[in-house]
């Protein structure tokens, strides 16, 4: 892991640019995790580290995830985002293009879109765990950082498939707003770490019903729903210090 | 209003039983209200009122809303609970018994018990408002208690019919888990104010799509639901804090 870049935020969040191999990520830290050396940080107790991804493979630098992820660092977590594979700025196929490029039309036509979704998003997840858990290993051999890890994304699907797949994952916060693949609604209930699940009742491109159906089928004994009126982008601002209240009883 | 009898309790709560005509009632008062004469108390803020009622005309005394109400008022709030006209200990007519009756046996035989919820539930409602309206004339006269008023209860049906009736009612809390007459179903869009509605996911006796479509049918713009799974008496311990949090934002 290289840092290329870093900025210190005037809430003593420390922002840094990384790369691993391939994999472009941002990592924010608290104050008192990694910014003054590796001696002092080894004397503070290690940062619970958060992974935060946004929906569909949108970049790490979209301006939402990046609010929440220096919130959610000035609360005392490490935050680290990345562009996995086929995300963000990373290269993609020819093929993922011309997908993208009929998804938006049949979208702007009023058109059914679930099977365009599916073949879309579907092999995204699968390809983006990958780099998300090679992340994992590197950020979690850093000074300063340590356990119980939590997932906070936009991205549901992603998340579920992250949390089946990585035991090291003690907690998480799914946004219900995004198109989830018939393969992770379907392994929901292999999913059984406690659950903050997130959900705009009025949300014009995702189902409110099958959203419903999705927290439903979660495995989790402690699993919350919080679903507040107004659109995809409407989540009030009093939802962030939740999901991050939600974060504090079981990482810290 | 007259004040039979007071406990100081540990975390610097009074607790006060109440009469105002032929109703009982309870007052919780934060450290900082009433507890040290009016001179004091009147230099204070005055500390917002929450009107607390439980379900379907349960006693005042029942100990989920007792442990509430002393959690409230430790936050800073006065909290107040009384038995309305045909609730707890108030005298009941032999009809009113009746009807109790029948309800237990339907419900042992497993029958649907709808029919006479409405017949039962329906009356004690209107019944009961009156009774509230009283009440919260007398408390606002009191020293060291001042508006904005709040009303967080089990009771969703009472809560829904005196916060159409009652301007004075800034923020509401209600609980998914109790019998909502047709009457209050249908005056539930001309609740504006805003809304915290907490629903228990397995609740046994009560439909969660009933819930769903009354946290749906609110005409509240700020209007949040959190749902948990378990049954009716489940609600974890930290919604409590999450419902004061929400009485914090509208009230101080």
């Amino acid at each position: 892991m290289q840092f290329t870049s870093e900025q210190h935020l005037d809430d003593g969040v420390l922002e840094r640019e990384f790369t691993l191999g391939e994999i472009p990520g941002t990592l924010w830290t608290p104050g008192s995790a990694g910014s003054s050396g590796a001696a002092q940080a080894a004397q503070a107790a290690p940062a619970p580290l958060v992974l935060m991804a946004h929906n569909n493979g949108l970049p790490k630098a979209e301006p939402r995830l990046v609010a929440r992820a220096r919130y959610t660092a000035a609360r005392g977590y490490a935050v680290a985002s990345i562009d996995a594979a086929g995300c963000g700025d990373r290269p993609r196929s020819a093929a993922d293009e011309q997908t993208r490029a009929e998804l938006r039309r049949a979208m702007r036509a009023g058109e059914p879109v679930d099977e365009i979704f599916e073949s879309f998003i579907g092999p995204l997840v699968e390809k983006a765990v990958p780099d998300w858990r090679t992340t994992l290993d590197a950020l979690l051999d850093l000074p300063g950082i340590g356990g119980p890890v939590g997932y906070s994304g936009g991205w549901a699907a992603l998340g579920i498939r992250l949390v089946v797949a990585e035991p090291r994952i003690a907690a998480a916060g799914f946004f219900a707003g995004g198109y989830v693949p018939r393969a992770q609604r379907e392994e929901a209930r292999r999913v059984t770490i406690p659950l903050f699940f997130l959900l705009q009742w009025d949300d014009e491109g995702n189902p409110r019903q099958r959203a419903l159906d999705l927290f439903d089928a979660f495995g989790s004994k402690e699993k919350t729903l919080h679903a507040n009126p107004g659109g995809h982008t409407g989540t009030p601002s009093f939802e962030l210090e939740d999901g991050c209240r939600f974060l504090d009883r079981h990482l810290k």
